[in-house]
């Protein structure tokens, strides 16, 4: 198992999508016979996780899905870094998980009543269709003659004196860091129990594989994370006479097709999954009682759901979680994606309606600066992709980059299947799309991403009529690009071509570093409106007219 | 009142703070004789909001503080935008509520049930020391034939086909938008009503001031939000011999030097005033039997604290609503403080551990992309003040721009007070704090913010010993200096100086507008690590050494 990061809350929604993906691994693969899949998964939260929201949201979902191996100790301690929790926190943990659809337990000595803490285990693990909460009533510090009981034992070490009125309270007589033999002797016999456990797992397994070849063969490739060879020829592929369509209708026939040849892809939406087009049409829905399905409806949770897909994606190397909002909703699972990040988990983040496009809905959810927040975040990748074969290139990256998580913004509005656009041209990041100059030497360069490619290429068109010689570059990942060697920057970007414009339905901030001093970025700085997409463009000025006229301007 | 908007939960946490601010500013300005602030908070949510975190901590809150004026409507359709809730929401709501300590009723013909309505208001009511939750069960789409009851009435018009049918169904005979006389008649009641009302509450007011002259004015400057006259001179200021300090220290003189100024400041962190150094020493807590006091306690909910300071910030234009939490963690707000932008409201967010600076707590709390992210997000202020002065510029900026919410950047470490700095510096955005060159052209300009700027002015003394004509300018605000005069920017960065080094403990992303393609940008655009704050930067080169090198090169 891989470890996940959660701080504030989210470590309650990683243990839920651990324990999802248990039920959902544990439903496809286990057969009567042969249970190879088959573990519990314990979390341990405290006050402050019970204040946050994102833990609420995540424990609806863990009754609703009926996680019963989920066992959760909240350590009710009653001390936060603020003090004792009386001042901010006065509700019933009880009853509100109870509500919620938790079987509770009550350990009211938590801080030496081990038998109780056994049977509590016991009694949790015989209750399997509700996951468990057990509060642990403890103390902070215990032990602590002058610190327990306060939130000075919080965030701060204890100090030397008080070390030693502890040791001394505790009667615990021996040197730092040194292990007494009893207890090195008790705790030692997990070495040999572990490996007994490890060599039964590994005889099941072999039957298993015996009996069942095939299963076992994908479940192997699960556990891996060795993707199927030749499975990124499952990824559609566009000629420009391909209908125009939205790049989230795209992401769907994507989705499906992958859904075909990667056993471990699996996800959906917050409540949006027939604007975000997320349904794999042959799987049905992941449930209480169809854990074997790969349709997961998470309700309006986007920050449970991406801590969540954190957990599954973190559980085994071959799982991909995928998760779907509007894009202006990242900012409420924001600090997800940075654990994604931070945790190298690789989850495919669906975000579709991804500028003023998405038209009548308004400033609410018209994303404008979310496109340069994610590319400033460290280890996410970006991706606009702007047509078919982009967005099977922006999955095509999701899927490899075992390490990173990635964000596919995608349109609401139809697109047309562009000339020169390739998944070989995703890859990289920034490539050349159409270009009628020689030597490297375009008199401008005009720069798009997503919805504006289109219209990059349209002023060219224009320009060119006018006998211009433009070069027209995709610019669907920032941080691709960042990544390839100089010379191919070079001869995308030459540095002695200074006329560049680009065109983004976002904000402007950071198009400097692409298009330079002397270049123009037309974007938009403020907030959207709510119209029609078409006239919301015009009226910001995100037109072919508004290209032509800076080409006309830097050059 | 002034208009909240809140999508997604955020309307439940808004109507808090509407309740937060009522219960307050009675608690202060009530006389047993006279009650001039007395009023209702209603909210309607849907099972959206319910599902949401955020929905969730404020509610908690609610309960905690004994908001016994708020009445919430919950629409309990079960139609969400993917169908039935029963997909994703099977926990019980109402335990759930009367977990968290409010007083619930089920109407359950919210269809018709008017008197049923009429009488859940009326106990709700009479319930004052609990918020109440009046669970209203409707059908979505009431009286639609073909589409009452399903997902299809949400986000989209019925149709004209259906709309006929509807009408029929209803026995509603008249033209579109046509208004019959009998209902006019009994709607247009409530304007000589309402006109009554505010003519009693005018000749209550009227005898309060007379009786309570001094509470009066200070009430009348909350109600217009005029700020009394002088009220800046109470912002600190400080010479380079003043001690050195973290900015979050001097952010606690300014908070509480304001305090005694601004009748309407109050505020608090989430669950971090020790670190975030937010407490008012002259007043107590916001409790439920204390509303009076002005430091709230929102316990470890950065998503509902936000929210819930938009909808204090929109109750009154005087009142001034500050939260705090580490820099890092808006990530869990971000959707809260967009909406401060989008609904025009002056909330300050007080966010310390602005860096690396903070050491030991690691990259999960370690803010890297933050300050960039905040820069691209329209109609807030992003400000990183660098010492004493700056921070009590930050504080006038932040107080003054009534329409704009401000995210201050204050450090963990301490920080010399710096030759140079003033509060009219940071109204300025960028300015020049020291300089040994004449005609406005430096052979190198050095750019810092915040907790960097000493770096900066540490490698100009460097430089200069060598001979170079050193500029050194504090960026504490990139908006404030983008609304400057284009006179004003040359003074500060001549477009003939292109040899400039910026230094901040952040991303660069972004800094390519300020330092071109000809300079350099010192940062840190991966995630940070754990150690102590001095050993983290010298490991990511956050250094003088690192300017003095970066100069060289570029000049």
């Amino acid at each position: 198992m891989y470890s996940c990061i959660g701080p504030l809350g989210q470590g309650v929604a990683n243990a839920v999508g651990l324990a999802l993906a248990e039920k959902h691994l544990a439903a496809r693969y286990n057969k009567p016979d042969c249970e190879v899949v088959d573990h519990y998964t314990y979390v341990i939260l405290g006050d402050g996780c019970q204040m946050e929201g994102i833990a609420n949201e995540a424990s609806s979902l863990a009754a609703h899905w009926g996680l019963g191996k989920l066992i959760a100790f909240y350590d009710d301690n009653h001390i936060s870094i603020d003090g004792n929790t009386e001042i901010a926190f006065s509700e019933s943990v009880d009853a509100r998980f109870e509500g919620l659809g938790w079987h509770v337990i009550w350990v009211k000595n938590g801080n030496t009543g081990y038998e109780e803490i056994r049977a509590a285990i016991e009694e949790a693990k015989a209750v399997k269709d509700k996951p468990t909460l057990i509060k642990v009533t403890t103390t902070i510090g215990y032990g602590s003659p002058n610190k327990a009981n306060s939130y000075s034992v919080h965030g701060s070490a204890l100090g030397a004196k008080e070390v030693e009125a502890t040791r001394k309270s505790l009667s615990w007589p021996h040197e730092p860091f040194h292990v007494p033999e009893d207890v090195k002797k008790h705790w030692s016999r997990h070495v040999p129990d572990g490996a007994a456990l490890e060599a039964e797992w590994n005889a099941k397994f072999a039957e298993y594989e015996k009996k069942y070849p095939e299963k076992a063969a994908e479940l192997k490739s699960i556990i891996t994370g060795e993707l199927p060879a030749g499975w990124e020829k499952a990824l559609p592929t566009y000629t420009p006479e391909a209908p125009a369509d939205a790049t989230r209708n795209l992401s769907q026939q994507n989705l499906n097709a992958l859904a075909k040849v990667l056993p471990g892809l699996l996800g959906g939406s917050a409540d949006l999954a027939s604007s975000n087009m997320t349904l794999l049409k042959m799987f049905g829905d992941f449930q209480k009682s169809t854990p074997e399905e790969r349709n997961v409806r998470f309700g309006v949770r986007e920050h449970g759901m991406g801590a969540i897909c954190n957990g599954i994606a973190c559980h085994t190397p071959g799982l991909i979680p995928y998760c779907a909002t509007f894009f202006v909703f990242t900012d409420y699972m924001r600090a997800a994606m940075r654990i994604s990040a931070l945790s190298e988990a690789r989850v495919i983040y669906v975000m579709t309606h991804d500028s003023i496009g998405l038209g009548e809905d308004g400033p609410t959810h018209q994303p404008i600066e979310h496109l340069a927040s994610f590319r400033a975040m460290p280890n996410i990748l970006m991706l606009r992709p702007a047509d078919g074969n982009e967005t099977a290139g922006a999955y095509k990256v999701a899927v490899l980059n075992r390490k990173r998580p990635s964000v596919l913004a995608l349109s609401r509005q139809k697109l047309p299947q562009l000339a020169g656009t390739s998944i070989e041209g995703v890859e990289k990041g920034g490539y050349i799309i159409s270009d009628n100059s020689s030597s490297n030497k375009p008199d401008v360069i005009l720069i798009g991403t997503g919805s504006e490619l289109e219209i990059a290429v349209k002023a060219a068109d224009e320009l060119r009529k006018e006998g211009k010689a433009v070069r027209v570059v995709s610019f669907v990942s920032w941080e691709l690009f960042d990544e390839q060697s100089n010379d191919y920057k070079e001869s995308v970007l030459p540095s002695a071509v200074t006329a560049r414009v680009s065109i983004e339905a976002g904000s402007t901030f950071g198009w400097e570093k692409i298009v330079g001093v002397k270049g123009k970025a037309i974007g938009i700085d403020g907030f959207g409106a709510s119209a029609p997409a078409g006239k919301i463009y015009k009226e910001f000025g995100i037109t072919m007219e508004a290209v032509v006229a800076a080409a006309k301007e830097v050059s």
